[in-house]
């Protein structure tokens, strides 16, 4: 376990939704931060941010909310985080650590190294948590306990920036790694990126048909398309931003998804019960290793009580 | 709510796995049968199921487990059933009602109606109720409370007998519900077949590509993953049958999924930001539907504590 820092930095974050607000409360919990400021576009979340408490100042202004800050987190969709920068590198006190908790890596790298001076420490990274909640009231402490966070620093990173943010992470309950960016975007493809693709177009699909078949879809969603609802109410902008910038990594994965239910269709088609008992064998062993790794509850259904 | 029954019937479960133990747990506890007689191919599981107590009797011979019974159940796997009738079908008493909990209904009606004498009354039922785990061990009295029980009747079955058998149902918490088996196997293909056929496909890929990405897939399952995974957890052989015997409706629903995922990944080649917001949003008031219509928690990531 990483120690406190012996001065607590005074932080800044920008965005205070799901990952804000409970980044605000872990801080808070664990007495991580001397000062927190937060920084919102919209009245009403900078309002109920201040009445959560998990912050300590609020801004419409983030350039006022970054100064002096010796850390700056970016918890926004990926494609609003260059303008932001953009504004905000001039006014970064020298020294201070740029960091994120974006969901692809090499887009927040590409978009944003070349607004730095070299005063200024990038170190992306992506605490692999969240609900499908959204909203300053979404936020708790507790999000990040027993789950990882990929730090993917780029080469010219100073090392103590590094184990700053990476300290901060464990310290309020994540495993850290490092991988650099490429690696974690095709990862994060198949974890997560497309499970949420092909949810959202299974869902989508539903919602098209839904003149057709009235209120049947809802009524009989226990036998598995309710479990692809929780995945698809998270936030669309946020999503199709990920998309958009893991674009390379995840129509590669897409493809190969293509190409396996391509196959599994044409031994539908066949009748070809072999192929498709070997198909739908081949991966049994993938849920009881993730839970024997701590990422996910061994309840049946998730221990719903409905 | 409906009666219970003035003299209580003698029953048979053929198939002793969730779903047969689960509705001898549930008959038991609302004292609903006279006799439970179980049937199933492992002596292990015969004498777990005698073990757990929520069978009577247990039966190696199933012409010997259905002798006398009034309702006979047919909880196996969708391509075992037609043998087990042309078994047991010259041995059912007059007047037995024949019922089964398959997830496809055409292929019930069309492997077993030939089967049987005018004397025995047939009545499809789908109880939308499950976990992703298998065999005696799995099975509980209330998996069926507050879940959808949609029975299928061919339009010769005597209205008594099927009175009887969603009256069952009924008493063990399911709301009753009737349709054609055609309308079922499209609304099933749809919210839970292809939900189950893309996510072992995903699943699946994911094994594959393991020995390319060692434990990471495992790591970093939070983000989405993880949720499949639970799907995919469920019996192949019922899962193989399922898609094998709802072949029309899956590949219908099928095709149109592909439609539409093509569509998505046209859009994101293109970087049309509009169009993949407007697919992500066009879903979102699916699951507050499926919440407020009691078919899921209310709780963000189901109440997971991890």
């Amino acid at each position: 376990m990483a120690n406190t820092p012996h001065k607590a930095p005074r932080i800044a974050l920008i965005g205070l939704g799901l990952l804000g607000s409970s980044l605000g409360y872990a801080l808070k919990k664990k007495n991580l931060a001397a000062h927190i400021a937060g920084a919102a576009q919209s009245p009403k979340t900078r309002a109920r941010a201040l009445e959560l408490g998990f912050v300590d100042s609020v801004h419409s202004d983030i350039k006022e909310a970054v100064e002096n800050a010796d850390i700056v987190f970016l918890n926004t969709p990926l494609n609003a985080m260059k303008d932001i920068v953009a504004q905000i590198a001039p006014h970064l006190k020298v020294g201070a650590i740029l960091t994120d908790v974006g969901s692809a890596k090499s887009c927040v790298i590409d978009d944003l190294a070349p607004l730095l001076p070299d005063t200024i420490a990038l170190v992306p990274a992506h605490p692999i948590a969240g609900t499908e909640e959204t909203g300053p009231d979404a936020g708790f402490a507790e999000l990040f306990e027993e789950r990882w966070c990929i730090l993917t620093p780029p080469d010219n990173t100073p090392q103590a920036a590094i184990d700053v943010v990476a300290d901060l992470w464990k310290n309020i309950g994540c495993t850290t790694t490092f991988m650099d960016a490429q690696t974690h975007d095709l990862i994060l493809a198949l974890t997560s990126h497309i499970p949420h693709l092909i949810a959202y177009n299974l869902v989508g699909l539903a919602a098209t048909l839904e003149s057709d078949m009235g209120d049947d879809i809802v009524r009989y969603s226990a036998g598995g398309f309710r479990d692809f609802t929780r995945i698809t109410a998270s936030d669309p902008i946020m999503w199709r931003d990920i998309f958009l910038r893991n674009k390379g990594a995840v129509l590669d994965m897409l493809g190969r998804f293509n190409a396996d239910l391509a196959k599994l269709e044409v031994a539908l088609r066949n009748d070809d019960a072999d192929y498709l008992q070997s198909m739908l064998t081949r991966a049994q062993d993938m849920r009881p290793r993730i839970i024997a790794a701590g990422q996910d509850t061994a309840l049946p259904n998730f221990g719903r009580k409905k």
